[in-house]
């Protein structure tokens, strides 16, 4: 767990990825030596690219161009790393820590920070354009699925619901609410725009929106578990926030033992929806998906035997 | 001076654009109150909505739907209510009053407004991918003039240079840079993007960049003025910050004397260009223009009989 990171492509295409994720974010004409700074900062650590190997796998796996594949991928991961800089700030989360490494904040001051990230957003805009514009029925279903993923009623709203939590009375139902609010919509916008974007059919849609549903509270209840379980250095970012500013944890509020259930219960979910779209035919074309799956097992069984440490201890 | 708005629309127009404003911003789905409040604060008092009426006199002139200039009016809008947002915060202009009301991030918190800022934002991009996606070559010209404006390249990298700025040995010609940086874009997102989606010629594009790049320069230093000879009350927005801050500020830094001939100049400039677009042909197709030029050239009357009154004092 920590700092592991998942790998859902080979190192050939991994590498691709990655490349892109530096080369399509052009720094030319940007004179601010901090702007630049925080930029670059994000650039030259991109932390696991799940959003962007995933967006890719699927995308390139389904006949869309390198190119486009590689644009829908970079800017699901530009506005995840954008978010990032976001939550951190002291208003929000006030962390110290991300990848390894002091916030950009904390580095370059929050106003070049909040600079940085909004120019990640444009950015990623201006990808998706170049990627989707001029497609027009899937063009206009993928614009809104951008706009279910990233508007008020999506990540935001979740963030914000996260942000003003108050512990008092929530029940564990609400916060995995809060979960999914936050979490679910990158993770959508990861899996299920290339597929919208390469036409994929209805069903094949829904058991992604499903997937994408199921991985992203999955994800966020192993994220309360590192906050709560781990130190700052083996997860890479400030740890211990949640209980410090009374934001929703469902292993606190559940307790480990139903959290761990949960988060069980979630995986059997998901490798049947696998299990579904690989039946459907292709089934190569799902491997990204299916070694997403083993990771988030591998991360399910640690966090099992840390649990099991702290109830003998 | 101070709060008086500009006219640049009939009535009926003006209150078109005014209910857009509030209507293109749907906020079904959004459950956390605080966003909500944040984003319906913005929308109950949308400032002069120039930008919006630029964009939607000239639009709707040069023949293109009265919904594709709304949305583009309302896009650029929300845009510009944005970047107030982020401007505003402590760690950027640390601002107490906009529009004659406390702002957002003291009201609602900065996590908040942070967020209700990034949903304007959200909301404007889709507004823009309504009214611009699917026209394939006018529309990459479009998308190309969002990027710039919007980028890393553009008003963000204004503003970061804005924030960063030293006093200690900067010209008056450094100063217009950023000046100029920083307010051009959003001026040019409104005259110039409507005109590119109407397919004007290059000729009357490049009289348009060249009449965006007078005014928002003329604008900032009338802005500069403000921050220097008006009370808050009056202006209807936290006055003396640039002295406070060390921020540029032409007259400061240039004295009054050279930046009121400065700005009488650009005023000169363009009232040139204006003549000229007239002689190309439909005159009245300008009208929005020619009443904003009326406007500008009514606040420097204000600015030169109160640079006057305080040599005198």
């Amino acid at each position: 767990m920590g700092l592991r990171k998942p790998r859902l492509l080979s190192a050939r295409e991994a590498f691709r990825v990655q490349r892109a994720f530096s080369d399509l974010m052009p720094l030319d004409g940007c004179v601010d030596p901090r702007l630049r700074a925080v930029v670059m900062d994000v650039l030259a650590h991109p932390g696991s690219l799940a959003r962007a190997q995933l967006a890719y796998g699927l995308g390139i796996r389904r006949g869309l161009s390198a190119e486009r594949a590689l644009k829908l991928a970079v800017a699901a991961e530009y506005f995840h790393s954008a978010s990032l800089i976001f939550d951190d700030m002291p208003s929000m989360d006030d962390a110290m820590e991300r990848r390894g490494r002091p916030c950009p904040h904390l580095v370059h001051g929050e106003a070049a920070a909040t600079l940085g990230a909004l120019a990640l957003i444009t950015r990623a805009y201006a990808l998706l354009w170049e990627a989707i514009g001029d497609r027009s029925s899937s063009g206009r279903a993928a614009a809104a699925l951008v706009s279910e993923c990233l508007g008020i009623a999506g990540i935001l709203d979740g963030q914000a619901r996260d942000v003003h939590f108050h512990r008092e009375g929530a029940s564990p139902e609400v916060v995995a609410e809060v979960a999914v609010a936050k979490t679910v919509p990158l993770i959508r916008l990861a899996m299920v725009l290339p597929a919208v974007v390469a036409g994929e059919d209805a069903e094949t849609l829904d058991r992604l929106e499903r997937l994408a549903a199921a991985w992203g509270l999955a994800y966020q209840i192993l994220d309360d578990f590192k906050d709560r379980l781990f130190g700052s250095a083996e997860s890479g970012k400030t740890t211990g926030r949640d209980a410090g500013l009374g934001r929703p944890n469902l292993p606190d509020l559940a307790g480990p033992r139903p959290a761990l259930a949960r988060l069980r219960r979630l995986l059997v979910e998901s490798r049947g929806l696998l299990q579904a779209l690989a039946a459907a035919g292709g089934a190569e074309r799902w491997d990204p998906l299916g070694s997403l799956q083993d990771f988030l097992e591998a991360e399910v069984r640690d966090v099992a035997v840390r649990v099991a440490e702290q109830e003998a201890a």
